[in-house]
């Protein structure tokens, strides 16, 4: 079990690469259960602060649902357009952003502090460590669909509250994403955002500091400094 | 490229199931700059909201760093001890929760609000939204590592202000995530708290809904909602 093969390796970093960000090209065929079950399953199995295990995945299928979610998509859209100016801001409105009603399933993930509380292991220092978990899990899940060739896209701009009150969340309940997958006619290359020209890739070395911040420069790293500054990009 | 072979999938979710939070069992083999690089590449390539790309990985591996931090956790360890009764209280105590010092690289993953800001798509609505992008790029960061043989383990007993110090992180940067890693001479079959009796694995049926908060029977979701009652653990 411990080691991997280049096949394995291989699989594995093809997932990280093609995983793209899904708000269009979604087809209509439709998720069999056996599949949705394994993509969940590899969600579950995401590492948890102290063991919490604190995600839940609302599965959402209604139309109604998802119309109220797209709704407040349109909303907060129009809203986020005031914080920029022109010409980006046409841009922004011109871009698809969400596949709410055209994917066939959509996932709110939650968190629930509650859950096994109040004492988790390692949350006391740094309460946050919780919801950091649930994300874990949401890219295990978003990494699962993608090897079994299925889209998703994680729409953000939405009210949270308006979440809460369509999916009877209670009080202390956190909507940390909601998803929107299905089967797509293709991934897209690079990210859309990245191929309209909206901002560019970083490089490797514009990310890593060595042994603090903003320190670039460090004699015993010098290896890995020129190694970063190679282009990496698997993708 | 757009599908996965099912050695490709292999690969993927052993991934997903083999990785584990490791605290203990590091032996001193050091990690080669070019598998380190790959690591931080996968991290590099997780979704960000707008394409924000906001994390900093911050590679730490001098002796005294390692001792603040170190220092830190063991204060914090302490200090989270009176939150929890007795016999807990003891067992607790007892558990190994981190390898500050025995791992060969520590990583501190940040956050930076203000790269590519203030406007950034997606994030008007749900600010948390680029917090959310970091977790995703370090659950990238440990399935690359455990793919590659290297354990790593999340310290989250620790105090923000002093890693903030220690990293000379400037105000507006959060800590995410103080990260462990090296080679291990074995990955646990479960997670540590697990095998300790601490809490158990949760069912997937458990942390499942359907349509809305706590709804577990839905006529349209019947086939699912048996399905996930068997046993889907891959570990």
């Amino acid at each position: 079990m411990s080691e991997f093969t280049e096949d394995e390796k291989k699989g594995f970093y093809k997932a990280v690469y093609s995983r793209r960000d899904v708000r269009s090209h979604f087809i209509s065929k439709p998720i069999k259960n056996e599949i949705l079950s394994k993509i969940l399953n590899a969600a579950h199995h995401a590492p948890s602060v102290g063991f919490s295990q604190p995600w839940n995945f609302i599965l959402i299928k209604d139309d109604l649902t998802k119309k109220k979610i797209k709704e407040s998509f349109e909303i907060e859209k129009e809203k986020a357009s005031h914080h920029v100016e022109e010409p980006n801001r046409s841009k922004y409105l011109s871009f698809k952003l969400e596949g709410i009603l055209e994917s066939s399933i959509n996932i709110c993930v939650t968190y629930d502090p509650s859950k096994f509380g109040p004492f988790v292991i390692g949350r006391s220092s740094i309460p946050e460590a919780g919801l950091y978990s649930v994300c874990c899990a949401i890219q295990n899940l978003w990494l699962a669909a993608r090897t079994e060739g299925i889209g998703l896209g994680w729409v953000s701009i939405l009210s949270n509250e308006t979440l809460k009150d369509v999916l009877k969340l209670p009080e202390h309940v956190v909507p940390i994403a909601y998803l929107c997958l299905g089967y797509v006619d293709e991934f897209a290359e690079k990210p859309d955002l990245e191929k309209a020209g909206w901002l560019p890739r970083l490089e490797l070395k514009d990310v890593v500091y060595f042994e603090k911040w903003e320190e670039k420069e460090n004699s015993e790293w010098q290896e890995i400094q020129e190694m970063i500054k190679t282009n990496l990009d698997y993708a």
